[in-house]
């Protein structure tokens, strides 16, 4: 049985938890708290962040959750998640790396330090210039992914993609943490509800963070 | 014909050509420098990231390093760089990922930024204070190597693989800014010596940024 370390908010376990929940891998959630620089967990992953994966009885440890999705693409071929041609699987790869890096960098990071780390670890309350240029990054990057769905089904194309779940596991916590205002964003809003009826993704929005609640929208399907 | 856009110093481009090189892919190299966010360069990549690999005939447009290694790996099958079991694959992508990510979040990014885009972009000084923390980041990463060639012959296991790629490019730059102290690192040299003398990495050492020259044994083999 796979175990896989992560806490409830972590956008990158989310990603990976979609893509596992859409192969039909099974796994045991195994809380780590990555601001705490638990010694034990720096041994097992140096860069200190999550997800991990470990398979105790294989000896196997996965890091990274890009390196980890490419290792259950690879694996199990059920719901290939990065597909078609090379330039597809570029162009889906492409879109990983830019929900990962870019929106991450923009919106989610800045927000989980604001109103989660600086609250569970140095009990602060947020900075409201960071949370304000945060969520108005979130408007910019929605307005991106608004231009994508114009000419495309999917984020990367016809088909649902891992670059589909990389967007969808950062706007659920930037939802969750009250950072995106879903008003003249239709064409994402429609996209987003699908994803979210998905069996993969209730298991994802019943979940909580101790002492931070989301809004009454947030594991509404028809929000 | 690929078209291959990038600075000299750009650490991923470096790594994408290590890659091509080993492959023996033909490319053209197109200047870009990123930090003058050229209107046409962003309208291809809303990243803004060096390298951007084209080919104009084909309109195929290759966005964010590590998704065009990949592509490269997927299309060329000579010389593979991601290669053995899912495992052994899964070990080469996290390196990757922490050359990518951390060494250039804790030393090569920092340095270009102080020796580079301050004095290019800005006509500024650099900050000593950030130059010496990144200096001793590079001794803990170099450290880190050591670590990892005591266990095996190359970075991801028994044959070299694009997490050397990875890493040399960073340390390449690294060196050219002259922010690595080699002594003590005699493991991490030798390794070194060995890819610098690789056909591969010839063009790179020849290469020199505008202003900024690299120190003398930069380019020498036997360093």
């Amino acid at each position: 049985m796979w175990q896989l370390f992560q806490f409830p908010l972590c956008p990158f376990s989310r990603k990976l938890r979609l893509l596992l929940g859409e192969k039909g891998i099974g796994y045991e959630l195994v809380r780590e708290s990555p601001w705490a620089r638990r010694d034990e967990f720096l041994d097992m992953n140096p860069a200190g962040q999550t997800p991990v994966v470990v398979d105790v009885q294989r000896g196997t440890v996965l890091i990274d959750s890009m390196a980890i999705c490419e290792y259950f693409e690879e694996t199990v071929e059920k719901s290939a998640m990065i597909n078609g041609t090379a330039a597809n699987r570029a162009e889906i790869r492409r879109l990983v790396a830019w929900f990962d890096n870019n929106f991450y960098r923009d919106v989610t990071g800045p927000l989980l330090e604001e109103r989660m780390v600086k609250r569970l670890a140095h009990r602060l309350a947020p900075d409201a210039k960071a949370l304000r240029q945060a969520m108005k990054a979130a408007i910019e990057h929605l307005d991106y992914i608004d231009y994508l769905l114009d000419h495309r089904n999917w984020l990367a194309g016809a088909t649902m993609s891992l670059a589909d779940l990389a967007a969808a596991a950062q706007i659920s916590v930037t939802d969750y943490l009250g950072g995106i205002d879903w008003k003249g964003h239709e064409q994402t809003a429609r996209w987003y509800r699908g994803l979210k009826s998905r069996p993969s993704f209730r298991p994802l929005l019943s979940e909580r963070m101790e002492v931070i609640g989301p809004p009454a929208h947030y594991d509404n399907v028809d929000f």
